[in-house]
């Protein structure tokens, strides 16, 4: 049931999941091509940019199920994080070489837009009583 | 790298991909638990009533990937539906006695909710100019 690219997609999980963003992206191709629900993210640093604001308030995240084979991997997983207490998440990695030149990337932004304009809403709140 | 568990995951999808709401639902145990961006659904009622507001404004669902074992798969597929253009999702499912018994489902809320308030906007402003 393993695979090349089921390996280098596990190899990026645990390296994220351990909060070590850089470690991660050494498994990023530089032209990586990543469909994500932002849109269309192009290459390492566009991806760099997507991942850190979720790694870097990541609390945990846990391997819900990975398969794959030489090719193609797919994941998923559920994490909490600071904004977010359920935020799971799944990714379908194309790897060349040892590294992700194509990704899908699906979650749920609804919880994290409604944490950040809770936050927001709580800023002008204290602004109004200040 | 066929299993149990992904003919039945393969068998469902492609049921309700074909709009087929009814012999998707064959699949769904009694009893399903399901992970799901709005909330924990429990039980085949609720996962059709979930199910079937995405299935009824369905235009075309391509598979990504889809791998599994005897008890276990995990599959992606992208989706074009009347309310939003580009609808990916992800399902991992647990397979007892040819039915999922357990889901973990995950897709992102933020692009429906988005068209909803469009068309509640469109709606109101209809309502100004009538």
């Amino acid at each position: 049931m393993t695979g090349a690219a089921l390996d280098v997609a596990l190899a990026y999980h645990r390296a994220w999941a351990g909060g070590d963003l850089d470690g991660a992206l050494r498994y990023i191709a530089d032209d990586i091509v990543c469909e994500a629900p932002p849109g269309l993210l192009s290459g390492a640093d566009a991806y760099r940019a997507f991942l850190e604001p979720y790694v870097s308030q990541l609390v945990s995240a846990t391997l819900i199920a990975a398969f794959g084979d030489d090719s193609t991997a797919l994941v998923m997983y559920d994490s909490v994080t600071q904004l977010v207490a359920k935020a799971p998440g799944a990714e379908c990695v194309r790897v060349e070489d040892g590294r992700i030149v194509h990704s899908w990337f699906i979650f749920d932004r609804a919880p994290f837009m409604a944490a950040r304009a809770a936050m927001v809403g709580s800023g002008d709140a204290q602004g109004t009583a200040s």
